[in-house]
């Protein structure tokens, strides 16, 4: 992309409302622009961090067996009142009457419309296991909605749903989207810690939330230091596995880490030695849960066994928060001058400065470095436009991509251009022909 | 996908409250399921449908230089009071009141919130020309939805937005978009024909609507017999080339078609020879309006001029149905024993039936050929259930995968497999080596 075709709309103050890191530099670095209270338009630069971010959660997804659907974001109310939430959900669920003044909603989750499609078309346990997920934009009415999209009120959200036959593949189902999470989050570059939490308005036995540390989190949250060394890393993993999944979570939870809501100060004291203990901030990125029959037994939702018999079906729902993960990645990948995007998930890959913009030599080098990196598959930013260079660096620094290559009359009469880490801050200088090898 | 782990959940009869063929092949194909009056879930083999027809969008939407966003379906009616519709746009609207007792309302469109973000951001003619655009849902309270996500109330839309400076430059913008609009609707098997239609609550002074001429479509229109023989094919286009675009408008809209909103009977039977004069009945699938500075003006999106001067943005929007499009191409593409789909749109581009599961060497086959095509590329679903073989041709033939292969041990003796097309119904017996090559 040609930065003089883009619409990037940086800003060089620091909006005041903005409270948090990510908040400030999302608004800043011209990612999102607030329409309403808690309510934000996407703009190019953050809308394409939530396509890759999307992506990512998609094909991990589809990694573990999970088959995409779509929902709608307005659901009538007559389900909700079927399970009983309805009336529980209290003023964060957005009420709405349409034009037959019938009560509608916009859904904050969908455990109901799910369990609704799968009454309706599956009857046999041979139909099962089954998770059926979605990415969809959720309303919660937050009374004081703040740090941006961190606790907006229309937010975007990955929301799958497990059906399976008895409570021991519930909690397989449960143990791999464990596993599924761990890869997604370490994929972004982030590392997200399962702890014991509560179930809250979904309910259930069992549930454990991810969370990032970061200090601006809303969490408090108490762990054994060991956990910060754990890696899911590069290992192979067979979905299917009840046993291989149960390793992993076993891994990955036996040692303390809870939030506040279910941290026990003697259990911690007794468990973990003192020089291990931690107590930090965190972000919720992600949730699971096992509820077990809670929905499909008073919305009669049953499977006929091997044996003829008619039972409930044991469900879990699982959530990442993608509209607040853009916020989280930030939270835990800035400095002082900007946003520093892990590679996966940066908006672009590589900024191309121009520092001569009209000098026939610097142009037509950065063009062909444009050209040759965009097709060896690189998202690439060229920043083209007539502008001093210190406000190029400028830009490339807020905005944060991962390399910057840099193009100047003086290195191109070297044969040289410069090239960039934005995390290390470290520069070498590079043959242009060879910028796309360097990168791979 | 192996169909025994997929969500594929057909019906055998034929929902009687689907009217017409997309809506009854929809739900019988397990595409859709209806959540309440005139609002869908898309099931697997829906949502793949729906995110192929996405990416065509987004690929031309690129490829003419257009900027993707995302802005909330939640909307403070601040900016609809500014531009005066807030009351003018009737019951149609679904208008909402959050927990501060502020109005608010589900986007039908984004005129307003998008003049928001860019009088925010642009100031100058520097950054002009501009356009933007968003998938996004939106919802319009139709008082009797029916024909399925034909008229459905939440549905799914492209909407873009041109910035330009001049007249001359939005109209370029408005020949630009009817270009990449033919493009777009081409490449997934479709003819969109560009009719001269009404504005409606939109405005302005130019409008094209885009029709696909259906039996079951809800407009009448009346063209000139000679337009369906035009196709924009695979010439290539500069997009900034205002005389090309130009071109390309009169080509496709200078012999007369128009909907009955604009239709003349006189001017008809003038300029038409009778034996070319149609009248028919379209499916509309997309709107390109230009409209100046009604939004502009009022809402004081201005930028200033190379000479210092500040002038209102001249503007337009443009509109593609995209949950409605996956109903019009099955309008389209459809016989009495299902769907056909074209292949670009296709959830799977191939099925496998393995007419005798559990035979070691029709398994081995069918099993080598999925992983085979699969490995080239193809979007492959493989009917790996234990099913009569009638049943599975039948699911095939109803959910209208464009190629069949089908693997049995009485061709598997003669070394040969049977790949059958979906639309001619031809079939050919052929090495199980060489499908992967004859389908490239």
């Amino acid at each position: 992309m040609r930065l003089s075709r883009y619409f990037l709309p940086v800003l060089k103050e620091t909006p005041s409302e903005a409270q948090i890191a990510s908040h400030r530099l999302m608004l800043r670095a011209g990612m999102i622009k607030q329409a309403s209270a808690g309510i934000y338009s996407w703009l190019p630069l953050g809308y394409k961090v939530l396509r890759k971010i999307e992506t990512i959660i998609h094909e991990e997804q589809a990694r573990a067996g999970h088959l995409p659907v779509l929902m709608p974001t307005i659901q009538s109310s007559d389900l909700w009142q079927e399970s009983g939430r309805y009336d529980a959900y209290g003023p964060e669920m957005l009420r709405i009457r349409d034009r037959h003044e019938r009560d509608m909603l916009f859904t904050p989750t969908a455990e109901e419309l799910i369990t609704d499609i799968f009454r309706a078309h599956v009857a046999s346990y041979k139909d099962l296991p089954l998770t059926l997920y979605q990415i969809q934009w959720k309303f919660r009415d937050e009374i004081r909605p703040r740090f941006g999209v961190m606790r907006g009120r229309e937010f975007y959200m990955k929301d799958g749903y497990n059906f399976d036959l008895t409570k021991e593949d519930a909690l397989h189902a449960y143990n791999r989207h464990l596993v599924s999470y761990l890869r997604t989050y370490e994929r972004m570059g982030l590392q997200a810690i399962p702890m014991r939490a509560d179930s809250g308005p979904i309910g259930g036995d069992d549930t454990h939330e991810f969370l990032v540390l970061a200090e601006t989190g809303e969490s408090e949250v108490f762990y054994d230091s060991e956990i910060t060394e754990l890696k899911f890393g590069a290992r192979e993993i067979d979905y299917d596995s009840h046993d291989q999944c149960r390793a992993v979570l076993e891994e990955f939870t036996s040692r303390y880490a809870r939030t506040d809501e279910t941290h026990d100060e003697a259990v911690f004291a007794e468990r973990v030695p003192e020089a291990r203990r931690r107590q930090a901030r965190g972000i919720e990125v992600g949730q699971i849960f096992y509820f077990g029959t809670k929905y499909s037994e008073p919305m009669g939702a049953t499977v006929q066994t091997p044996d003829g018999k008619s039972v409930p079906v044991h469900m879990g729902s699982h959530g990442i928060g993608v509209s607040r993960l853009a916020g989280a990645l930030i939270e835990a990948n800035h400095d002082e001058r900007g946003i520093v995007w892990p590679w996966e998930v940066a908006p672009f890959q590589v900024g191309i400065v121009n520092v001569k913009q009209g000098d026939a030599t610097a142009d037509a080098a950065s063009e062909g470095l444009y050209k040759a990196l965009t097709a060896a598959g690189f998202d690439v930013l060229y920043d083209d436009r007539e502008e001093r260079a210190g406000a190029k660096f400028a830009t490339m620094d807020l905005i944060g991509l991962p390399k910057r290559v840099t193009v100047g009359p003086r290195g191109l009469e070297k044969g040289v251009v410069e090239l960039t880490d934005r995390r290390t801050g470290e520069s070498e200088e590079i043959k242009p022909e060879l910028v796309a090898e360097r990168l791979s």
